[in-house]
């Protein structure tokens, strides 16, 4: 049976992927006037008199909801809200199977940016954080950052953070393996949505020199600052993207004598020659999905170093199931109002320090994403800088 | 230990009532490739071209949202959404525990009609149906009517209907164990709010002759027509309320004579006198929580023939976990689009029969809250009658 079957057959005979479990036994007139009425309200009323106390006495304190208005899904594109159930379901039972998170899935029979804001603010009671998924740049940004701002939990978009979390372990781990100084690397992205843009922000952060970026309109030059969205404007007021010296608009042109190349962008758009020309020792993660930018083969005849893409059947995959579970999981644990950068570059330094100096080697440059001790790490060293940066309730 | 510590101690210890589970195995990379990236995208393209299949290839099929605005929650009135969520949480169990139905509890920040309707609309896809809770009225009944005419999957707002169901319930099994007429009979409320209205509704339907009713405002009378909410208004209109020929104003001057006393509304407003007064045989459904408008031994004392209540100590419990949990389990069964009339008084007679002639006596006239009959022979019944009616997408 190929995959295709196997997984329809998986969907339809479990009939979808989640249920929902209750904690205590109902059986009898005792256990319901304690759960239910007459007792629950007392619950209620300490509850009404300290709103707070809903992360005591209800299971708000572990509650994830994952919400996505279906307008980009996987390399889907646009399918609709019915069409991503199936993936928020897979997201909401890998934050409980991996890291013991509770998770509900709510597709949004809407796409507009205003109404989305809305009904995720209108849901925060029962909830202890917010994951965002698989929304169309740049509406995803604007719709998390607006969340972040407005409301009182944690609210992350995947597809923005995820990536750029684990990229960055692997850039940590890049730099302890082979002694090269991040501040000495010159970075090539191709692709500049919300995964583009946030790995670039993050590589910045941690120190990498100079990021070049392409997307389909070319190379990304302040020449032609007026004619990008706020993203790419944004990007390059901050200093994230430099404008390379000579470029003739192709991603070729500038991937001449860069240090790494990182694409989240289309297939094959790549080539051999195209390694070729970048510095010796090059770094490639093509995590075009499923076909990447350059194949795992071809980026290594070409001489490159270190390889990585999305794909598990490769080294050196760059999945997001390594960094959402473990960051809710210590978010949570706090009861952090917000995941913010220092959290997410604890996340990222943990990641790279679960691999060992023993293991570390440029196929194993991170993780796998079955590896044990990943999310007590990510949710220890997220709940710590949590706490640290002052965004924590609990703090010990 | 008292009810209020137990209850406290247990929620606390429990930290929340429910947890959502995987019904898949998540451990390797074979199991993500079923359940998530790459396999799920097959299942994203069916649901995509064909909405319907979510019901086939997700949770959907199976899942209500418990959903509140904390207004009307429990006796405890507008308490807001967080102090409302130990109740969600409870139905939501019930549920599960009772019927095998998935459940997840949403309380909403807003209590605006326009923001509520809106807000569930949006999160249709996800759901199988919703389960509206503890919403004040009218507000209720105006959020529950558009919803059910506005959306594709069965709405319910169960303190508009529970109750109701149960109590025509009593009233079909006091007319086989008296063999006494419906038609016959003369009924008198006592509270005009979402409950009350409902019960009165079906109460004609199933044939009762006569409803008067009274509320804090004294007996709702023809003559004071322009001073009634829309929901009086329109109980007037239709015929369910009659006019009393003779009345003081007072709950006590219509009981006089009355067959039957059904009080969903505030403690000790019905003395011994007032039943006495009742016509020989007298039935007293005294359901304010948790002081009922009189007591058990107080109406039998004054010769009362059966006597019900909101309370598990006594005789008689009017408790709508009897109606909920079988109600749409037999809806989401067939997929109906909606609970409709019948497929209510298919409850209400399905949980009247349940109780067989030998187990039927005046202090056992309904079945207890749990009793093993009791989902199944609702859940079957709704579904048959959601079939009959052409509300069911599965008919078979």
């Amino acid at each position: 049976m190929d995959l295709k079957e196997a997984s329809l057959k998986m969907h339809r005979e479990k009939n979808g992927k989640l249920e929902v479990r209750s904690k205590v036994k109902v059986e009898n007139q005792q256990d319901l006037s304690l759960a239910y009425t007459p007792g629950v309200a007392y619950v209620c009323k300490e509850i009404q008199a300290d709103p707070e106390k809903a992360y005591e006495y209800t299971s708000k304190s572990n509650m994830v909801a994952v919400i996505s208005d279906g307008s980009a899904v996987l390399g889907l594109g646009n399918i609709g809200p019915y069409g991503a159930i199936p993936v928020m379901e897979g997201k909401s039972i890998l934050m409980k199977e991996l890291a013991g998170v509770d998770s509900i899935p709510l597709c949004l029979a809407t796409q507009d940016v205003e109404e989305i804001i809305k009904t995720c603010k209108i849901l925060e009671p029962t909830l202890g954080a917010i994951n965002l998924e698989d929304i169309s740049a740049p509406r995803c940004v604007e719709i998390e950052r607006r969340l972040i701002k407005e409301m009182n939990i944690p609210v992350f978009h995947d597809d923005q953070h995820g990536t750029s979390i684990i990229v960055a372990a692997a850039f940590m781990n890049v730099a302890r393996l082979t002694g090269r100084k991040l501040s000495d690397m010159t970075v090539v992205m191709s692709g500049t949505g919300a995964a583009g843009s946030m790995i670039a922000k993050m590589l910045k952060k941690i120190g990498i020199g100079t990021i070049y970026a392409s997307d389909i309109t070319g190379v990304i030059d302040i020449k032609k600052y007026d004619s990008y969205n706020f993203l790419i404007k944004e990007l390059l007021d901050e200093g994230t993207y430099s404008t390379p010296a000579n470029h003739d608009g192709t991603l070729a042109s500038i991937l001449k004598g860069a240090d790494a190349f990182i694409g989240v962008s289309a297939p094959n758009l790549v080539s051999k020659e195209m390694v070729k020309s970048m510095n010796d020792g090059a770094i490639v993660f093509a995590m075009a999905n499923p076909v990447p930018e350059i194949s795992y083969d071809d980026a290594k005849e070409a001489g490159a170093y270190i390889v990585g893409s999305g794909r598990s059947d490769y080294p050196n995959q760059i999945n997001n199931v390594l960094a959402f579970p473990g960051l809710f999981k210590g978010a949570l644990s706090v009861r952090a109002s917000k995941i913010n950068e220092e959290m997410k570059i604890a996340a990222a330094e943990a990641l790279a320090n679960v691999v060992t100096d023993e293991e570390l080697s440029k196929d194993n440059i991170v993780p796998g994403a079955f590896d044990k001790r990943v999310v007590p790490a990510v949710s220890k060293a997220v709940a710590e800088a949590a706490i640290r940066t002052g965004v924590a309730k609990i703090t010990k």
